[in-house]
């Protein structure tokens, strides 16, 4: 957790929290950092994420999956700083108020770290969320996360990009990771790596900063004074994800660390083991009948949902 | 959760709760029953376990770890009542209160259902858990553990029986099962099934309350009047295991169901992939040098705390 301390000490310079002036606390890093140093040791830490987990090289064209909310854009300005190639790409998804409001936040950030953004709109490439919805029994962040990946994944193609990273912080993926462990869903708990290799026609997809709290990517984000989306998006309300972020954030309250550990944990320790039984088992991929994008089935999840919002019209 | 619940009506005899007549709702199994059919379902899931598991048979003999409490009085009283050859074995830690108590509880228990009752003295065997746990720096419960799981099997076997059945319940794995996911500790997790297996030394030992949450064997307990030691063990204060119990039961509270899908559905679906694992790189056991019981190391544990228990007086 990122909390505001004034009267302590930067660790690095020493510099005293005051007025205007505040200093961290990361209590599951034991460190303390002014502003300046904060925001250099948030750069670094990304910087050693993508190292570590072999994501990419200057060399690699770079497509951010841009919201509009902190993590996205905090990613983005940090990859831009970092000296990578990183553009943006933005989908809008048709809600109404929070499409706007996230995609207004999006162009504006764009504008001012002078980086190319790529607009795609669900409209008309099948249908608005809310229409989407109405379409299937799935719940919306279920069909949202289809397209999202599906676009994702075949404009970066079309536009040459070799990378697609998102916003994914160590909240989100210790939340994820704890509802598949409660339910021991092993095909998810396979998948749960911050790399996802390209392969037969998928892009690289990867995480920059999933060692990077929620809070400490709100803080990066209000040092640099990037304006984004502070409001969640409607649909999201009541999704499990909330439940188990909450009980994470329980015992990290109790024991600093705890999210870091059970994430980082699972990744040095568990992950290997079942990529061991993964490659026995694999799956075969296809390519979709209709759009010619891979999937596991002779028609992808996506098309599908195009047939479902046709028959409903 | 077991609730006691006037006025709804018993799922099987249709017998409606009143005053000195409970009927008892157990949400996470959509049922509702009175006294006698509570007891009787009881025993059949414990049955059902047994079997499911293949822990043993009526031809074994079995030593039930009787500690005072409602879960090992239960289990005892359970397997007597299921025609099962199952006698105690009571471990006297030398706790102030808490042994005296514990072992008066398990002695009147052994008396009223007519079966034997074996006890060992730690006092004699080593020393009392308060002169263990100041001579070691390991948390008491840790030292209990060990030299609790080395007498069962040391006397299991010395009087002839071939089964050790303890009474952990579905709270108590889920748990530990908890906590080992937590920071997954994969070798721990790898021991993490109802039934150990007879090899190098070792007795078999089962769980068949595995599948009864704390609430139902406590009133098993109660509806068979067993009198139990109620309080805990007062080395066991702060313990993780409480922390980890009373988040999944505010999971549980919420989603009835949740410990028991967590439980079974590892042992369904994550402990094959261990276990596969395990196979590859078993650890070698070898024999205590001083005391000839099976160990990982040349001299067992309870040997080396022997030793520190001497050094210290």
């Amino acid at each position: 957790m990122g909390r505001l301390k004034k009267g302590s000490r930067c660790s690095i310079c020493k510099a005293k929290g005051e007025k205007d002036k505040a200093v961290v606390f990361l209590p599951h890093h034991r460190l303390a950092l002014c502003k300046k140093h904060f925001v250099e040791w948030f750069e670094k830490r990304v910087e050693k994420t993508i190292k570590e987990f072999r994501m990419f090289s200057k060399k690699d064209k770079i497509l951010v999956a841009v919201s509009g909310g902190k993590d996205s854009l905090a990613l983005w300005n940090a990859l831009t700083n970092l000296g990578y190639e990183a553009d943006g790409f933005y989908i809008d998804l048709g809600i109404p108020e929070y499409s706007e409001d996230s995609k207004n936040l999006a162009i504006s950030f764009s504008e001012k770290i002078r980086r190319p953004l790529h607009i795609v709109s669900l409209k008309e490439e099948i249908a608005p969320i809310p229409q989407i919805d109405k379409a299937t029994s799935r719940p919306a962040c279920s069909a949202c996360g289809t397209v999202k990946r599906y676009y994702m994944n075949r404009y970066a193609k079309q536009l040459g990009y070799n990378i697609i990273a998102t916003g994914h912080n160590l909240d989100d993926e210790a939340a994820v990771l704890f509802g598949n462990t409660l339910h021991w869903d092993i095909d998810y708990l396979k998948r749960q790596y911050p790399v996802l290799k390209e392969e037969n026609g998928f892009i690289r997809k990867v995480k920059p900063l999933c060692k990077i709290t929620e809070k400490e990517s709100a803080l990066y984000a209000f040092f640099n004074n990037i304006e984004y989306i502070e409001y969640e998006c409607p649909f999201s309300e009541g999704a499990s994800s909330i439940e188990y972020k909450e009980l994470l954030s329980q015992l990290e309250e109790k024991h600093p660390g705890t999210k870091l550990q059970f994430y980082t944990n699972f990744l040095k320790k568990m992950y290997p083991i079942l990529r061991q039984h993964e490659e026995k088992e694999k799956k075969e991929i296809k390519l979709c009948k209709i759009c010619g994008e891979p999937s596991f089935t002779d028609v992808c999840s996506v098309c599908k949902l195009k047939e479902k919002v046709k028959t409903e019209v």
